[in-house]
């Protein structure tokens, strides 16, 4: 297809207001379905829900791993309490990404995000890479953040899946402030990046300025969107869940970096823009023609490390005039 | 050293107005050792000057290589022209970073930049890797970009530097835009990276709007400087050579992201803060902890592709539900 062909597309982000202790899953799943409705009403081919969109953000509580996975983790998707969304989604052929707690068949939890296309069908499923926070009981912080307890770090990679005619990458919140993250999508020709995020606006770990939360995810998924010319959209779950505040600030970004939707408050909302897939095909050509400017044999120590470490032996020529 | 210690540092960034096909190189000298003083006296013990800050911006004449090198390249680096600056550094006790075309004995051409102490040594040198714009005449273009004839894509790495007892890295202009740039001084625990910049206002390849040009560089510097958990030195060459303009906006970035002093005009201009080099060390202690954070073995693709291509194969559990 040339540059030339108008590729636009439909795309809606659902951002979602706070998911309490008390509130039922089928409760959850009524506003979803209400806002793929809405969406579908605005000519949204698809819509963006948030991580974990099924519960309140659980790893802020300190319990078992047993009790975690009878209170909050899913053994299928679509289950029971999901499927209203999925029959509701081949009603209005509209796809959709969505945020849960998997529990495998053999025992194993994730943070999982599924692809689902037009047709209700699940296409692809991502598991979370980069899993903030920490394993122990912090008893003297306000909250806990036990992503580390709770989930196995991610074994999918980060795939590209074509669905709708779109290339589209998915990742899951900590994972959009990484830029290996988008880069392993954009190396694959992703042109569409989508995000769930559960953002606490308070730093457990040090006295960071509680502006900045909102500040770091603007600036990560506009910088990434541009140096990776595509387009994100990315959907928070946030305002205070019994006491406990999240970011909102959902938005759809383009491949030039710009913010062309944003929610406005923190409750559910649905923001929409028909994107023009081709935007990020121009800056491909141009200033990111991977295959023309990049140098990946100067980038090696990306995959040799994991951690920061010592300078490397400098060349002689780096080292004098 | 603890995070409790004071480790603040006096950074100062020499923005420069245009150099014209007339000025000579020892006015241009002139200017920067009158930026050098202007740092100086307001407490800078570092100086981040200009990409190829001793003439204008050859690359949009199309000329032959021999040309250009008698005319813009320098041979050694201090040189006749050049001593002043660093006589003034000596006299003062300022160290400064300081992009030129180099010529090497060998007749190899790259685009380079210098690390000089505060006893006037050359320490370091990068040669840039992110080469932009083409190597052919585009006659019909209103000017050419012609870093991928004169130069060579450099071959030093990214090298990271111990001076002054700050990790600085160097990078140059288009490196910028690149976050494998970044990454790869962050894994070697740069704390304050360093580049000059000739961005031109027009983009030759496309029509792409005027105001995007600022504001990328804008959200390439504040993401990069928060990802890496870097603060970052970025010095324009700017305003209009000979009829062609070229963007401003240099600036200091804090590791939070956040501009900390910006020029504010399109000519000489020094803009000056007192760093604190641990706030990027609370950074890389939680959010970018990378030992405890990253998984190399995801990012395999960014060393294995150079260009964009097909979505990988997709692991079985990847493809359903």
């Amino acid at each position: 297809m040339s540059t030339t062909d108008a590729r636009k597309f439909g795309l809606a982000v659902a951002q979602m207001g706070p998911v309490h202790l008390a509130d039922s899953r089928q409760a959850v799943v009524k506003r979803l379905v209400a806002m793929l409705r809405e969406a579908a009403a605005r000519q949204a081919q698809f819509v963006v829900f948030p991580e974990l969109a099924l519960t309140t953000f659980f790893p802020r509580y300190w319990m078992t791993e047993q009790e975690a996975v009878e209170r909050y983790f899913e053994r299928a998707m679509p289950n029971a309490d999901t499927q209203p969304l999925f029959d509701a989604a081949r009603e209005l052929g509209v796809g959709f990404y969505l945020g849960y707690a998997e529990l495998t068949p053999d025992g194993r939890r994730f943070n999982t995000a599924v692809l689902v296309d037009r047709a209700a069908k699940v296409v692809g499923k991502y598991r979370k890479v980069h899993l903030p926070g920490h394993d122990d009981h912090k008893p003297d912080a306000p909250f806990q953040h036990l992503e580390k307890k709770f989930f196995e770090v991610g074994n999918l990679g980060f795939p590209v899946w074509n669905t709708q005619d779109v290339n589209v990458g998915m990742c899951i919140c900590n994972d959009r402030r990484w830029p290996e993250t988008w880069r392993a999508m954009s190396l694959q020709s992703a042109e569409l990046i989508v995000l769930g995020y559960n953002t606490p606006s308070w730093n457990i770990h040090w006295n960071e300025p509680v502006h900045l939360r909102t500040f770091h995810h603007e600036i990560v998924l506009q910088a990434s969107a541009y140096q990776n010319a595509v387009w994100v959209g990315a959907a928070a779950k946030c305002g205070s869940e019994d006491g406990f505040h999240m970011i909102g600030s959902s938005m759809i970004v383009a491949p030039s970096g710009e913010i062309v939707a944003r929610a406005s408050g923190e409750e559910d909302e649905v923001i929409a823009a028909r994107i023009d897939l081709d935007l990020g095909r121009t800056f491909r050509q141009h200033v990111f023609n991977f295959a023309k400017h990049r140098s990946p044999e100067q980038y090696r120590l990306i995959v040799e490390r994991t951690g920061a470490g010592a300078p490397l032996p400098l060349p002689p020529e780096a080292t004098h005039g």
